[in-house]
C-alpha cells in the first residue's frame, strides 16, 4: 500500500483476511428518496437481501413503490428521521443529499451518499470504491458512494498505476458512454424516449464533466503523481450500463498482457471485479450484475506506446445502488456479496 | 494542391469553379444488389431524382423490393450486362463488387463501387471523396467509393493536416461509434434485435479495423507524412448514423477555434458539409441528411496540446449511397446535390 | 354524400374536380408552438415548401429551434398576433390552443388547430379529416385537425359505412398502438427513455381514452348509425407511427376483398391513402410519408362474419402536421399535396 | 375438475396438496439445444438452481456459451445420448424436438420438449402448462412446453370458461404483442436490429397462426364446447415480454369484479400468477420473473357484454424456460418454484 497522503485515503489492496465471515443476525436499512433509479434498486436489492431488513422508504410525492409487481410504502422523509436504522442509503439529488447523509451518520447510523455531495476532493467522508479502500470503509459511518464513470475508470486504472505502468507524459484518454439511467429519474426533455431513441451524443466535450475532479483524485492517490486524463461520455439509447474504452500511454514494452497480469494480481481474491482475457467485455456482460468486466489489448502501428482497455459495468449496480449495498455489507460485518447479483 | 505523391490522387480543395450549372435531360442509372441497405437507399434516392432514371436494380434472390410502399422489379444480375445504362452502382459484397464494377466502367457506364474493393491504397480506381477529389471524380470512369467512417476521419482531418495543425508525435485517436446498417443486412447472429438493442460493443479493437489502411492513405495524402491513428470502432442499438469523437494533439498554440477557421477555408462553399460551432452534433443532426457535421472544441487541463472533433454523418447518405449519388452527379455533368435529402 | 345531420359536416367522397390546379405565388405561414413534436414537424414541413413561406413560429421558453441543423428564430406568442399570416398553424396544449386558433380566424387568418379543443362533437370548427371532408375545409376559416388515432380509424371504415357493410350488432374492436411522440414532448416521468425503452403498455383501457367521442362521431356521420367501438390504445416503444388492428362484424357474407373494393372506390384519386393487397403495412411502411396504409383480411373460423383492418400512419403526418399542410394547401388553392413527403 | 374427454387431459385446479415440500438431494439436468434463446436461459437458470445440477448441455455447431461471463461447455447432441440426466430439457427447432425428447423419455429420463411437436391437439405429450395440468405433469414422463402465447391465452380464460362466464356466441379476440426472443434466435433477415427497431408489425393476420389449433384446445378442454377465437400476433422492438389484451364477450351481468374474483378463486396458491387489481400490467412488470400478470376491467358503451383482460409474461420465463423448470420441479419432487426469479 502506497500512502502519497494526497488522497483522503489511499487505496488499499485485498489479502487473505479481507473477507471475514459473516456474522448471525440482521440488521435494519433505509432508503432516503426511493423513487429515482438508484434509491429504486436498493429497494429491490434490500427485499432480496437475506440480512438485511428495509425498515423504510421515503419519498417527497409518492406513497407507494411498485417493485416488480409487490407494492412498497413510501413515508415521508421528514418521519425517516426518528425511525431506527442501522445503516441509511441517501439517494436525495446532489446538494441536498451530503447533509442530510452526514445527520444520520451522526445519530448513529452507518450513513451511504449516492450523490456527488461527500466525494473527493473537496468531500469529508470515506471515499467508498469497494475494492481499493476496502479498510477504510470497514471502520467507517460516513461513505461517499463513486460515481458510477469513475468506478470503472479507477478500477480499471489503479493496479496499472501501482506497478507504475503508466507514462504520464501524455494524457490518458477516456471515451465513455452511458445509458440513460445513469442520468437519473429527472424528467428533462432530453431526457425523453423521443429524443433518446436513434440518438446517440457527446456531452462534458472539452473535458468538462463534473465527475472528473473525483477521477483526478482517485488516480493520484494510486499513482502518487498528478495523471492527465481526458474524459467524454456520451449518452446511449439503452436502459442501464457503461461501456469505457481507454487508451493508455505506457511505459516502453509495457503491454496488454502485462495489464492484464496487474488486474489478476489486484483483483485475484475479488469477487465483483471480472477479467475478460479474450475478448472486450460488452454492455450485456456486466448489466444486471454488480461487477466490473475488464479487458487490455495492445494497440499496434503507433509510434508510442498504448495498451487499450474495454471497461464494462451497470451504472446503478458496481456503479451506484449494488455497490452501496457492497460497503454496507462490508460496514456491517455481513458477507461483503450478500444480496448482490453476480 | 499538395501532391506528395503517395496516393493515387491528392485531394483538391474546391473553388469558385466547383460548382457549374446542370446540364438538361436525364441519364440511366443501375443499381446491382439493390436488397442490401446501401443498394435499397439508392433505389430510394434514384426515384425522386429529376434527372436520373432507374433503369435497372438487380438482386439474386428476390424479385421485387418495396421502396416506401412503391414495388420496384429487381432482375438478376445476369440480366443487367446488356442494359444500357450511363451511370452504375455496385453494392455487391466485397471481393465480388470490385471486378463486377470494374467491367461496367470497361463496358463505357460511369461505374461506382460501394464496396471496399478498389479503394486506396491498394485499389486502382479514383477515390470518392467528393470534397477531396472532385476534380478527379468529375472526370473519372471508375469510382470507389469512400467506407463510411473514413468519410469522417478525413474530411474532420484533411484540412487541419492542409494548414499543419497537427502534432504528428502522438497518435490521432478516434473512437467511433456507429447504427448498425453500417454493417451492412447480413443475417449474422450478433445483428439480431435480440442481441444488439441494450447492448454497446468495441469491435476491432488493438487498432484491428478493416477501414484503417484506407484511412492512413487519405490522412498521408493530405498532410505528406504518416499520421499516426488509432481507430476504435462501436456498435450502437441504432439503425443509421455515425458518430466520431476525435483527440487530435495539435501543434503548440493551435485551438479549436483554429481548426473551426480552418474547416470555414476549406468548406465555405461546401453544400455536404456543415459546421457546428457552439454544441457537438449528435446522430439526428446527421441521420436522413447527405451532409457530414463537424464540430471543434479546446481540451482543457492537458499537458500536451489538444483539439477534441465531433463528427456526425449518415452511414447510408454521405457515409455511402449520398456521396456516391454525389459523386454520379458530378460524373454526368449535373447539379451535384440533384437528389440529395440536405 | 350522405347528409345525417348528426355531424357539423357529413363526410364527401372526392371526385375528378376536387383537386384543381395550384395558383401561382406563395402564402405567409405561421406556427403557434413551435417546439412540440407537431409543432417542430411543421416548421420542419414548411421549410420546405415551396409555396408557403414561415413568417413567424412561436414559444413561450425557447428563443431558438434547430431544424436539422438550421436555426429558425422563435418569437413569444404575443408578438405573433400582429404580425400578417395567411395561414395559422395552432399547436399549442389542448385547452388553451382552440381560443388562440378561433382568434387569428376571426382576425383574418386561415387557422388549423392540432388540439383536440375544437373537434367533434363539442367544437365548433370544421373537422380537417382532408378526404372525408375537403369540400367543407376548402371553404374554411377555421379547421380542427383531427387526432392520430382517428384519422386512421374513420379513413379505414368510412367507406365500409357508406356501403353498409358493417354489421352495427357487435362492436368494431380496435387495437391500437403509437410511438411517444403521440404523446406530445411533455416531460412526463412515464415518457422517459429508461421508462419506455423495452416496454409495453396499453392505456385508457376499459373504453375510457379521450379520443373515442370524436371517433363516434365521425362513424356516425359516415354511417348514419351509432357504431358501437372498444378502442385500446398501447404506448410503443417506438418515436413515430400508429398502427391499428380493427376487428370489424360484418354483414354476411362480406369478405376482405369487399373491403378492398369499397376502398378503391372512394379513395382511387386520392394521393395520401395508400392500398396494400397482399400483406399489412408495418410502421415503416408509413413513417416519413403523409399518408394512410390500409389492410383488409377475412378472418377464418368464427361464428360471425368478420373482416380484419390493418391501418399504419405517421402520427406527425398524416396523424397532425402533414394533414394540416395538405389542409392549408386546400384552404389557399394549392395543389393539395405540395410540400408533403409522399 | 371437469373431464370433458375432448382434450389429452382436462385442467385441474390447485388444491391445499398441491405443493409438497421438496425432497433433499440434488438431480441432473441436461439441456438440449443451448444456444438459442430458451436453451441460454434455461442453462442460465440452471446454473443458478440450488437443487439440480446442470450435466451437459448441446449445440452441433458452438463449443462454449458465455452465460453472464461463465463460460459454459457444450458438447455435441451425439455424445449426450450416452450422458444420464435425470430431466432433459429439449430446445431444438420443431420437427426436430420432439422425437429426440421422446428418445429421452423412453431412454428413462424424464423429458420436457419445448417446441410445438408434441403440443395438443396432436402430440402425445402431458400439456405442461402448470398451473392446469399439475397433476398429470407430476406423474409424466414426457411433457410437451406450452407456447408463450397460448400460455397467457389459457391461464387468462380457463377460469372464466369453468365459472361459465364467457358466452360462446361472439368470439374472443386476442389482440396480442411479442418481443423478438419469441422468435427465436434464427438469423432471419426480419428479425435484423435495422429492421426491428423502429418498426411494428402484425403477422399470422386473419387467425392464421400456429398456435391458434393449441389455444383452441386448451380452451375446449376448460369450457366444453368449442370456443370461438381470434388471435393476432405482432413483433414489438423488444427483446422479451409478451402482452395480450383480450376482448371477452361475457354472459349478460358478468363484469371485470366478476372476472377479477374467478381468477382469485382459481390461482390464490399459485405462486407464479400475479393479479394486478388496479391497473393493466405494463411488459415491465413482468419481465425477468416466471409469472403471469393478469388484469381485467369493464367495457363501458357497448351493445354486448364484454370484459377485457391484459396479459402480460416474459416469453422466455413463463412463457418457456421458466415454465418447463417449473415443470421439472414438479416431476421432481422438488419445491415448486425452486430456482425461478419471481
Amino acid at each position: 500500500m502506497k500512502d502519497y497522503a494526497r488522497g483522503i485515503y489511499a487505496p488499499v489492496r485485498a489479502t487473505a483476511d479481507s473477507f471475514p465471515s459473516s456474522p448471525a443476525g440482521t440488521a435494519r436499512a433505509g432508503v432516503l428518496g426511493a423513487t429515482g433509479y438508484t434509491g429504486r434498486e436498493l429497494v429491490r436489492l434490500l427485499t432480496r437481501h437475506p440480512q438485511l431488513e428495509l425498515v423504510f422508504a421515503t419519498s417527497e410525492s409518492a406513497s407507494s413503490l411498485s417493485v416488480q409487481g409487490r407494492p412498497i410504502e413510501l413515508i415521508h422523509a421528514s418521519k425517516a428521521v426518528s425511525l431506527e436504522a442501522d445503516v441509511v442509503f441517501c439517494c436525495l439529488p446532489s446538494g441536498e443529499s451530503g447533509v442530510v447523509t452526514a445527520a444520520f451518520a451522526e445519530a448513529g447510523a452507518r450513513a451511504i451518499d449516492l450523490s456527488a455531495d461527500l466525494r473527493p476532493p473537496d468531500g469529508a467522508a470515506v471515499y467508498g470504491l469497494t475494492e481499493l479502500y476496502r479498510e477504510h470503509i470497514r471502520e467507517a459511518t460516513l461513505v461517499a458512494n463513486p460515481g458510477c464513470y469513475p468506478t470503472g475508470v479507477l478500477l480499471a486504472l489503479a493496479p496499472l498505476l501501482w506497478l507504475e505502468l503508466v507514462s504520464g507524459e501524455a494524457p490518458v484518454i477516456v471515451d465513455a458512454a452511458s445509458g440513460v439511467t445513469g442520468a437519473g429519474r429527472s424528467t428533462r426533455p432530453e431526457l425523453l424516449f423521443g429524443e433518446v431513441a436513434e440518438d446517440f451524443r457527446a456531452y462534458g466535450t472539452g473535458n468538462g464533466h463534473r465527475h472528473l475532479p473525483e477521477m483526478r483524485w482517485g488516480l493520484e492517490a494510486a499513482g502518487g503523481f498528478q495523471v492527465p486524463l481526458v474524459f467524454t461520455p456520451h449518452l446511449l439509447p439503452v436502459r442501464r450500463g457503461i461501456l469505457e474504452t481507454i487508451y493508455v500511454p505506457v511505459q516502453p514494452g509495457v503491454t496488454g498482457a502485462d495489464v492484464f497480469a496487474a488486474w489478476q494480481g489486484a483483483y485475484k481474491d475479488e469477487p465483483c471485479v471480472e477479467l475478460f482475457r479474450d475478448r472486450p467485455p460488452s454492455l450485456v456482460d456486466a448489466v444486471g450484475r454488480s461487477a466490473v468486466c475488464l479487458h487490455a489489448c495492445d494497440v499496434g502501428d503507433v509510434p508510442v506506446p498504448m495498451v487499450q482497455l474495454v471497461v464494462a459495468l451497470d451504472n446503478l449496480l458496481k456503479g451506484a445502488s449494488g455497490q452501496a449495498l457492497q460497503n454496507a455489507n462490508l460496514m456491517l460485518g455481513f458477507e461483503e456479496t450478500l444480496g448482490l447479483p453476480l
